[in-house]
């Protein structure tokens, strides 16, 4: 292709030009003063993205790497419950089963988590909650702040995967009793693919597993961390530290109200555009479970082909996502996670509004003038 | 500093101007056969390097993580032997004590290590063994082929560490029987830090361990890794295989065999400056354990201030490494991996001696003209 191809996917995101630069910078030893400020710098600016006071790490691996340090440090051994209503959440219950006596209680994806089985799993010993609060698989927003609440009543800790909220939808993990929230590099954030920030409250310290894992291993994390300067157990993935102190200066920059004002506005037109065009959004949404505000679901309409549509859109030079495992062929979403604004959600909407109707089928309204009256 | 420092550390060292701008690549999908590629390429590069034909695998994490993957993958359950004698063997018998029952046959740091307890352990039942090749804590190289031909002789799996050789030093891993072996990025092939590759036999995939661990689970690394085009299992750090790749790219141009020389070369230029200088070597060296090619070790003399040594020569612009756990303030590490070639060595060997003279102590003789004599 004669251009990059602009990503509008639920991660990775396209990350701005300063961010990218960042990581040419020659090697620097990671024991230093410099890389310690860079890791500061991090802590500071992620913790009011996070609504955190708590310890904040940062490990070199990705999203899956933090949760599974998350269930690895505090839940090894002990009764887990794990919420499931999509790919993330099922993947956080199989991860927990591996560490823990697990009851995975699964919804259909995109519907209603079973607050009720999970109140009686609590009422039964269980010790640690799971929960992703932006199933970005089925692009569902989940109640945190009530599942916390449940959490907190029962004395269990509560494990929240904000991997693709955080720095692009509320999330206030010290209000909603959160004991270990984590966010990935390549989501909101708009840092490269590589890190995943994980926060962890004393409540979550007091109870650490023993026989942890090594290389993920939050308590060794946090030794490091607390020495002067900021240091890793192990070498750090220093080029994509560099780039997410720059991320987090960006998000600084605009203000975090602003940005999640931002990804609100975005997704909101996109729900807006898919209304018009007469689709159904994949979420079930009622007074607890929203639609995401960093991607939107839509499933295709009978006879409608997943690899026509974004096939002819990628051509286009716009990639956003399909479906995954159980839904795949069956939905797609774009996402508008990072530095997405009004030009890129014109634009893939104005594709896909081309796509389907270059397919031969007819949306019921016009949902790129429904967008633009949307953002206007 | 008004420009940066020289890392002349055994890792993480200077990198290639045109590694480090791959990097500022905007975002690609992962699953895609533009990653693909870049993995495919990377793991055909680096086959040889490693001296195998199995499969190779890449982990997005630091060679602690690759050596938790190799010990979760296929040594979960066993009985291991864990050879040490620096503070690598140390982390690998300690990761695998956290898998299996462990016996750590511990020498004194730098020593030879015990073959004769090896033999026994073996006879004994072990199921597993573990060496560092180059133990660069105490600048030693291992005798990895007369342990994995007595791991082969009983049996037994052989996982090599060969974090900080490959690249710089012959590593022949089918020869030499090695299963399962690892490579860190930030070593002698002069990537940015923060990935571990992995090369594993298919006597290893037929022993597989059970429960293996999620995030580093080679099992699944080699599944996404089957697929068409090449994938991981979770988001990979994607600036950094593109990094990786173009550093492959470059050690195929310079060639295998020349680039050895030079690693060889470089380090033999260090030993002659520091038996010139009258200092002793870390390591014991026997007919079976080498001084390591790609980092040199000197214990300080009586009386000589580490802080003052290594401070005096970072002042100038030139970093090195002092000594770590039990040999702190006891020795300090001049590293040649990667990229690092007569100017730097010379700049180096003139900067040590400089900056002994400074603190007053008097070297037995002229290591920058016995290291230049070396080199001419």
């Amino acid at each position: 292709m004669y251009k990059e191809t602009l990503l509008m996917m639920p991660g990775p995101v396209p990350m701005p030009e300063t961010v990218r630069n960042a990581m040419t910078k020659q090697a620097i030893n990671h024991r230093s003063k410099e890389f310690g400020d860079c890791y500061a710098d991090i802590v500071r600016t992620l913790k009011p993205v996070f609504g955190t006071e708590n310890d904040m790490l940062v490990l070199s691996g990705s999203g899956t790497a933090g949760q599974e340090a998350a269930i690895g440090s505090f839940a090894k051994g002990k009764k887990i419950v794990s919420l499931v209503n999509g790919k993330f959440g099922e993947r956080l219950g199989l991860i927990s089963k591996l560490y823990g006596e697990t009851a995975m209680l699964e919804s259909e994806w995109g519907h209603a988590l079973d607050l009720e089985a999970l109140k009686q799993e609590l009422e039964n010993g269980a010790e640690v909650v799971t929960l992703v609060h932006n199933e970005t698989s089925a692009a569902i927003l989940n109640p945190a702040e009530e599942v916390g609440k449940l959490a907190r009543k029962y004395d269990a800790l509560f494990i929240l995967d904000a991997i693709t909220s955080i720095g692009g939808d509320t999330v206030k993990a010290d209000a909603w009793g959160a004991d270990v929230t984590i966010v990935g590099s390549q989501k909101c954030l708009a840092a490269p693919a590589g890190l995943a920030a994980v926060s962890v409250s004393q409540r979550a310290w007091d109870r650490l597993s023993e026989n942890r894992p090594f290389y993920l291993d939050l308590k060794k994390a946090k030794k490091s961390a607390d020495g002067s300067p900021m240091e890793t157990p192990t070498t750090p993935a220093v080029p994509l530290f560099l780039a997410l102190r720059e991320a987090c200066r960006l998000i600084e920059e605009e203000g975090l109200e602003n940005r999640i004002a931002r990804h609100h506005r975005m997704s909101g037109a996109v729900r807006a555009a898919g209304e018009a065009w007469g689709l159904s959004l994949v979420p079930q949404v009622d007074t607890l479970h929203k639609a995401s505000n960093t991607v939107t679901g839509f499933f295709y309409p009978e006879g409608v082909e997943d690899a026509k549509i974004r096939g002819a859109c990628k051509k286009m030079g716009i990639e956003f996502a399909g479906g995954q495992d159980r839904f795949k062929g069956k939905i797609f979403r774009i996402g508008n996670m990072g530095i997405i604004d009004t030009p890129e959600i014109i634009a893939t909407v104005a594709a896909v509004q081309m796509c389907f109707k270059k397919a031969g089928y007819k949306l019921e309204g016009d949902g790129l003038s429904a967008a633009v009256d949307f953002l206007s």
